[in-house]
C-alpha cells in the first residue's frame, strides 16, 4: 500500500470508462473538427474526457483537472488530473491503434502517476512514483542502452520539429542506431518495456506529455526537457525519455544546443 | 467461385500456420541478425517462412516460391508465390504491431491474389483479381479523395528515399494534407479501408508489395511503380498506392520528375 493507491483506483476507473467510448468510435466515420491551433478533434475525444471529468467530479471535487478538450478546472490545487482522452488523434482518425488515453495525476506540478491506455490491443501501461511500472499488472524494466549510437529512438513525426529544432531531430536520427516513427504515447510504452531506447519530441502539452513521466521512470528509465531538467505540468513541451539513464546526458547534449 | 478459390483456401492456410509462430515470438528476446542488406532478421522471419513453404511444396510443387529469408525457387513457373513472413521487421522486433506477414501468389509475374495479416490485432486483408477485397471477411472499400492536397499521406520513414528520391519525397509530405509515418504493409490496409489515401515507398523488393497490389485494387485503389506503371513481381520497387484512382495522376507526375 502506498499513498497512491486511492488514487490509483480512481485512475483505473477513468480509464475503464474510456474503452467503450474509444472502442465505439475506432474506425467509424467521426465527424472531424479542426482547433484553433490546427490539430484534429473528434467527438470521441470529447465524449472520453467529459466521461473521466464526471468521475472525478464525483470523486474528488477539490482536485484540479486540465484536459486537452474542456480546459482547465481549479489548477491551482494541491492535486490535478491531466488527462489526453485521445493522444494521437490523427492515428486514431486514421485507424493505427498506436493512439491511447493519457492519465496522470501531478502533486504540486510533479508527476507522480500516470496510464497510458490502448482500448484497441488491450495495453495499460500504469506507472506510480516510488513503484515499479507495471503493463497489464506485469512488472516491467527499461534495457540497457549506453549509448546513442546503439538506441532505436522513436519520434512521432518530423513535422513535429520547427526552426532550430529540426538540427536536434537531424542530429537524432544520423546518431542513433536506429530512427522509428509514427507511434505517438506508444513509443514510450515500448522504452519502458524495453524494446526502444530513446524518444525525443518538441512542442507537446501538459496532457501529452505528464502521464508517460511515472510510467517511464518507473521502468528504469528517465525523462526530462530538453536542457536536462525534470518535467512538470509547467514543462515547455520539449521531452526526452530514455530506457538507460546513461544515455541522457548524451542526448540532452543534442537537444540542448539547438536551445536559444 | 471465381478461378483463385482454390488458391485462395491455401493462401489462408499459410497465414494461419504463420500466426501462432509470429505470436510465439512477439515480444521476446527473439535473437536479432543484421543481413548482408542491413536489414534485421529474426529466428520468427525464418520460421515464419519454413512453415508456409512446408505447406506449399505439399500443395503445388510445380509452383515458383519468392520469399524474403530463403530466396527464389523455381520462378520462372506461371504461378510464384510471394511470401514476406514479416514485413516490417524493425516494427516486430520493437513490439509494434504494425507489421504483417504478406502473401502473394502472381500469375505471369502479375499479382492476382494478397494476403495482409496482423497477427496480433487479429486482421486480414484479402485481395483477389476481380474481387471485392475483404478484412475479417467484410467488404471494404477506398474513400474519395481526388485532390493530393485532401490526402492522407502515408510512407514508413523518411530513410527510405535515397538522393533524387528525396524530393519526391518532400513534395509529397508538402503537398498532401497530413504526412504520417512508420506502419509498413499496414498503411496499405488503412488506405483500402477508406481511412488513408496515399502511400509511396521505394527501394522496396517484390515481396515487399506484390501482396499489397491486389488488396487496394479490389477496394478500389490503384498501386503502380513510381512511372505510373503497373506493378509486375520484376518491377523496381518504387511504389504508389492510391484509394482513389482520380489522384493516380498527380502523384505519378511528382514522383516521375525525379526519375532519370
Amino acid at each position: 500500500m502506498t499513498q497512491y493507491d486511492a488514487f490509483l483506483e480512481i485512475a483505473h476507473r477513468l480509464a475503464d470508462a474510456a474503452r467503450p467510448v474509444v472502442r465505439r468510435y475506432y474506425r467509424t466515420a467521426v465527424a472531424v473538427d479542426v482547433k484553433a491551433d490546427a490539430s484534429p478533434v473528434t467527438i470521441a475525444d470529447r465524449e472520453v474526457e467529459t466521461v473521466m471529468r464526471a468521475i472525478l467530479a464525483e470523486e474528488y471535487p477539490d482536485h484540479g483537472i486540465l484536459g486537452e478538450e474542456h480546459g482547465k478546472e481549479n489548477i491551482d490545487a494541491d492535486y490535478v488530473w491531466v488527462l489526453d482522452p485521445i493522444d494521437g488523434t490523427k492515428s486514431f482518425i486514421v485507424g493505427k491503434p498506436s493512439f491511447a488515453t493519457l492519465i496522470a495525476l501531478c502533486h504540486k506540478g510533479k508527476p507522480v502517476l500516470g496510464i497510458i491506455d490502448q482500448a484497441i490491443t488491450d495495453e495499460r501501461w500504469v506507472g506510480v512514483a516510488g513503484e515499479k511500472t507495471t503493463l497489464n499488472g506485469k512488472p516491467i524494466t527499461t534495457r540497457p542502452c549506453p549509448a546513442l549510437n546503439q538506441a532505436i529512438f522513436f519520434t512521432t513525426a518530423p513535422e513535429l520539429f520547427r526552426g532550430p529544432q529540426i538540427a536536434a531531430y537531424d542530429a537524432l536520427r544520423n546518431q542513433c542506431r536506429q530512427p522509428m516513427y509514427g507511434v505517438d504515447a506508444y513509443a514510450y510504452g515500448l522504452t519502458a518495456l524495453g524494446l526502444a531506447d530513446v524518444v525525443v519530441e518538441a512542442n507537446m502539452q501538459a496532457y501529452d506529455f505528464c502521464a508517460l513521466v511515472p510510467v517511464v521512470e518507473g521502468a528504469g528509465g528517465a525523462m526530462c526537457d530538453w536542457r536536462g531538467n525534470a518535467l512538470t505540468i509547467e514543462s515547455d513541451g520539449c521531452v526526452i525519455a530514455v530506457g538507460d539513464r546513461t544515455c541522457r546526458e548524451e542526448v540532452v547534449a543534442i537537444t540542448r544546443s539547438t536551445l536559444p
